[in-house]
């Protein structure tokens, strides 16, 4: 019954939208004809394969390097094969670490025995494999040998370092202690060995995604008490990939830089733990307690430290070069092959890897299988189709970023678009993305249906942005279905894509109602994820047609559904965001400095507990923001008139509108500064950027914001210059396409 | 060294201050010699005494219906007979139920063996007198024999039922179990019964004073695993006191209610447990796991419920009257001996009650004995002192109520001020009271040095607002130092001064870096208090300082120090917020309604899990506050004329004087309703009383807010006028006053 009624709400919706309003980019008698070849596109779409490619992809611990990695690329290719696509697998061979010694102990103290080994689960079928599996540990950690007293970082990002300072507390000569979160992995390590430590230690605290959140697995999703978080430490915000091959693909007999002089390689030695493992060395802490926010779920009090007793930790790792295997398949466009439309997730886990990455993998090589049933009934893609399924992104994006490297020159004349997905689960569509893709998202996220409740994704979204608004914003939102797109800063494979060429990129999943604890430990298996984070694989459907709409609009679109508008409004809320951090700083340092001379801080701590108050900061000079302003309001007239004349663009000449899809896909280049951004030269897009100390969490305008936070105003000038300059001759992009289509 | 300097800031802060301001109330020539006699004050005030009477007072424990409870009496009274004061003690006997039985069991379950006992500590004198103790319970719980599912209830107040409501949980026939916290305890089984349960346990979640807030007694302040918090359940705020005797002194033959007609006493049993007893009652639960903010910091995952095992809880009382014995003594006035300033803090506590309330009452005696030692050097205070040592404040406010009841018509008379105190520790002052007393207040916490920093009380307090404050809110406090008097609620003998006569009141303590799980347990020792709370007691000598300063300056002012200005602006403010929360609420309905009809909140959450979402609500009226405001801005006027006219009043007469003063110190009454507040006729003062379902926390306008609150909008309505009326009566005192002044 259930699904019928949800046949007919499909429908109706489907009628409902479609009345109104034409396919972005098609005129309207391809349009019906692109609506008809979607329908029938979704008919294919079949859960049970799903199922089938990820029982098997992720039947053995399949990590780079080891026999199932290239067994599954195989696999992969010779599905894609069998489906008509033209395949082939590309293989670089990057430096990946792996461990020889990991020990770890309380100086003089025979109690402690760290297991630094994940327990299996009875009753799940892959937790057992221990031969197999990749032993717990953090890649492009240092070899090291220390030992040292323990401090406790928080999150070990550098907010929390300014916190110890307060507290009187210096990690100069210790071994920290930091919980995951709060950053990305590899700003923990990085920031600790700014402040002087010797060691790190990264554990998994039972509040972020252990006991405290809901029941651990086997009953429930969550953390056991033995469970390790793998994952890679390595400085990506300066740059993804092999750490001896910036810049260009790490072939066989690419030019290498000496190990010593890769500077993504961590200083210190770094070793992940397991919640059952912190506690005894959390208990050795001394000093102050933890400031709130700190603490965490163990039933114990937390100190900042140091410890009196000492910890040694040593590491030591095989620095050898691995095999990539890359999976590239092509569906040659009928009228504009060198247009490429690419599609991506990586097939690499840290161990078995379910949901991170084969459920994303699966539902992309459904839709790869559903556009090759098409082709059977005489779909052709006007432009190329390109499905990679990526190696080695655990470690650091390596398979994608050595590939695009490797491939930068075609790749910068051809690119049209880069659509990306990683793990995916039961829940919500999220979607981050360049923004002249976001209306045209939007468009496809009406077309497409919760598997749960038979209303459109965007319905859905829309109800939880509205649930989780307070009551101010409710009714400001009321209405406003927008899916706005986040800004892409760092994670997955389309980094290089975007932040390195200037490639228009999306990335896309649902989530939501599938949190877990099993993120790159054993945990994530195929038994795990089919009991908790999506029974029946029915957001991994949704994730097909989702991806699949992507696809095939950005094939077949006559004209590009690039619009400028959403582009403008949302960098003109980035400028408006780093001015008034700017002000923000001013005032602040201002009322923080009559604070310091008046001695509030010192009055207002606990005389009996050591506090180091701040120091007076220089003041906040005002910055020239008018050269900026001014090209935002070119670009904002420019993107206004293109909006108009785009609804009969494709009424144009096939030559015009040739040359204006190349104008289309190409503006985003212009967002790229060859130079680079300041101190990582790798990362060129001005808009977007993973932060420097934030890593997966994006910065936009990176050059401004973070020259802002680092109180480097000279800089921040100077970026305020070399932005405008980009939307200047992005704006100039624009104002071509304009004069085609006049 | 650093008494010398402290010393040195103190005299220079001393002049700095008086030299522009004169004491408020009083001549110049009065103000010298005031601030003569409060330099002697402040050199008599030793911490010695404190630490000797607290030694013995905390010696056994002293709980209303205790051998040590009289003998304490006694002690204080012969302490403040021997300094001339003429001293009696005043008994009262109202209904105090004490344990017959207790059981708690999981019923089938040989292994839950609940302690319902906490433990002795090694070298704490005290916490081993068992047989002394009374045993942890929850005073005035309804005597039951109940067995049912358990359901966990969060805090146990009306929006977490909401919530459960959301989650298709009810509690109809169900035991409750409930965290300490964020509400008065009363309020939990309160709202539990009028929910449908039959039962409620109350714990102390080691999230709120226990290992999570710091190290556990002995080696730190905090609640080791089986301390439980005592305390009564009563409905204070219906009425507090005797629930036998409301609106009269429970005196031997007073008139007494049948006991099955006294309304605050619970309907349900109620027994206050341990987190250790708590923790496998926690772990039967079933159902959804409980939201965030629910979870406590036990290591396990925190589930809503309900259990499929049953509890079984069993309460049987002794309903006894017990003897209370409040110390009463008076230093006559030698001008205005029938214009009484009170001043008092209680002397039960639950167990041994060093913090709670001995280091509130030991300071209260030594600014007794010091302003009797001024006495034999010649000072004579004008209006008459009265030193009050309560008895049976825990159980209900017993004894300030019953005393009070029982000479309501003397106090209406004479009462000038009530000026209490309770539990004190290291830290920052806190003060709450009546606002027509917020600058008097912060002349004398100009005059009152911190101890730790040397800088006033009023510097310190300055300093820790800002440093909480954000940073917006940091510019636009920066140099205003005034100290914004709290609102007073419930908690503490204050009560039926302020709210059942109309008299004045404040209530301070110090505190903040004193903070502990010892609240109403054992471990609320003489051992602790001087380990972690106040050693050495020198904010006992800071609250010394602080309340014998305000009894002093009250008792000797020429012309009360009142200011209706400052009571004016708060009210005003308290206006503008319920005609906000009127306003907000109107906006939320008419969003939420919306999102109801869109089934907004449906779509938002998981469909796996039971989700029943809100009904649509009535629309939220406009009322008429025109009445209201326009009797606020003949407040506005009378108050600035009275504030210009205040600076020469002590030039009247002495006959004008002290018909003004009459008029000042009664003007307070006329903010009572003879009526008292809808549903809880005790409470008359329209502008403060404790909230309907908050206990503790204070609900201003309380006749308006809570009508809002509750959606009941005549009852809004009529508030609005009924307040509109005490405004418009308080208006004519101060524009009596103002005829007497001009």
């Amino acid at each position: 019954m259930k699904q019928v009624f949800l046949f007919f709400t499909a429908l109706f919706l489907f009628v409902s939208v479609h009345a109104q309003e034409k396919l972005m980019g098609f005129t309207d008698a391809h349009a019906t004809k692109q609506l008809d070849w979607e329908k029938q596109f979704d008919g294919l779409i079949k859960a049970s394969n799903q199922d089938e490619w990820m029982k098997f992809l992720s039947s053995h611990p399949h990590h780079v390097g080891s026999p199932q990695d290239k067994a599954n690329a195989e696999y992969i290719a010779n599905l894609l094969r069998s489906w008509g696509y033209q395949t082939e697998i590309a293989s670089y061979y990057p430096l990946f670490p792996t461990p020889k010694t990991r020990m770890l102990e309380i100086v003089g103290d025979k109690t402690y025995k760290p297991k630094l080994q994940e327990s299996a689960i009875a009753g799940d079928k892959t937790t057992g494999q221990y031969s197999e599996q990749l032993p717990t540990y953090n890649a492009y950690s240092a070899d090291g040998d220390v030992t040292a007293e323990l401090v406790f970082v928080n999150r070990g990002v550098p907010a929390d370092y300014e916190e110890l300072e307060r507290m009187g507390v210096s990690v100069k000569g210790k071994i920290v202690i930091a919980k995951y979160g709060g950053s990305w992995r590899g700003i923990k390590p990085k920031v600790a060995y700014e402040h002087g430590a010797i060691g790190c230690i990264i554990y998994s605290d039972p509040a972020d995604d252990g006991y405290v959140q809901g029941d651990i697995y086997p009953e429930g999703p969550f953390k056991p008490k033995d469970g390790v978080q793998r994952g890679s430490v390595m400085d990506m915000p300066v740059y993804p990939g092999d750490p001896l091959t910036p810049d260009v693909g790490a072939t066989k007999d690419a030019k290498r830089l000496d190990r010593k002089d890769a500077v993504t390689i961590m200083k210190i030695p770094v070793l992940p733990i397991s919640y059952a493992d912190a506690q005894p060395l959390l208990q050795l802490l001394k000093g102050q307690v933890a400031p709130p926010s700190w603490r965490g779920g163990l039933p114990i009090t937390y100190h900042v430290g140091p410890s009196t007793e000492k910890v040694h930790l040593k590491l030591e790792f095989n620095w050898d070069k691995k095999q990539l295997y890359d999976v590239i398949a092509k569906m040659p466009g009928n009228e504009l092959p060198d247009e490429w439309v690419i599609r991506g997730n990586h097939h690499d886990g840290w161990v078995n890897g379910a949901a991170d990455p084969l459920s994303g993998l699966v539902a992309e090589l459904e839709e790869a299988r559903a556009i090759s049933e098409l082709v059977k009934k005489g779909y052709q893609p006007k432009r190329t189709i390109v499905f990679c399924a990526w190696d080695g992104e655990e470690p650091a994006l390596l398979g994608s970023t050595e590939w695009v490297e490797d491939h930068q020159q075609e790749l910068k004349q051809k690119a049209v678009i880069y659509i990306n997905s990683d793990g995916n689960g039961r829940g919500f569509i999220g979607a981050s993305g360049s923004h002249t893709l976001e209306p045209f998202f939007n468009q496809v996220a009406d077309d497409v249906m919760d598997p749960q409740t038979g209303v459109s994704i965007k319905e859905r979204h829309y109800a939880r942005t509205m649930v989780r608004a307070d009551a101010a914003m409710r009714s400001k939102m009321l209405g406003n279905k927008n899916i706005k797109l986040g800004a892409l800063g760092a994670g997955s494979d389309y980094s290089s894509f975007l932040q390195h060429l200037g490639i228009a990129s999306m990335d896309i999943g649902f989530g939501g109602e599938d949190p877990g604890g099993e993120y790159h430990s054993i945990y994530d298996s195929y038994d795990l994820f089919t009991k908790f984070k999506d029974p029946g694989f029915q957001y991994g459907v949704a994730l097909s047609k989702t991806a699949g709409r992507i696809t095939m609009r950005m094939a077949d679109a006559d004209v590009l559904p690039m619009n400028f508008n959403s582009f403008y409004k949302t960098v003109n809320d980035y400028v408006g965001e780093v001015k008034t951090l700017l002000d923000n700083s001013r005032n602040e340092t201002e009322t923080d400095n009559k604070m310091i001379n008046e001695k509030l801080f010192v009055l207002a701590h606990d005389p009996t507990k050591t506090y180091v108050p701040p120091t007076i900061k220089g003041l906040v000079p005002f910055l020239n923001f008018s050269d900026l302003e001014n090209a935002m309001v070119q670009l904002k007239d420019a993107s206004a008139e293109y909006e108009k004349l785009y609804s009969k663009a494709t009424q144009l000449s096939a030559e015009k509108e040739n040359q204006l899809n190349d104008v289309l896909y190409k503006a985003e280049r212009s967002l790229i500064n060859p130079d680079g951004l300041p101190r990582r030269s790798w990362y060129k897009h001005e808009i977007y950027a993973p932060g420097y100390y934030t890593g997966y969490g994006v910065k936009t305008l990176p050059g401004i914001r973070e020259a802002i936070e680092q109180r480097n105003w000279k800089e921040a000038q100077d970026n305020i210059e070399v932005v405008t300059k980009v939307i200047k001759a992005y704006t100039d992009q624009v104002n071509a396409a304009i004069v085609l289509m006049k």
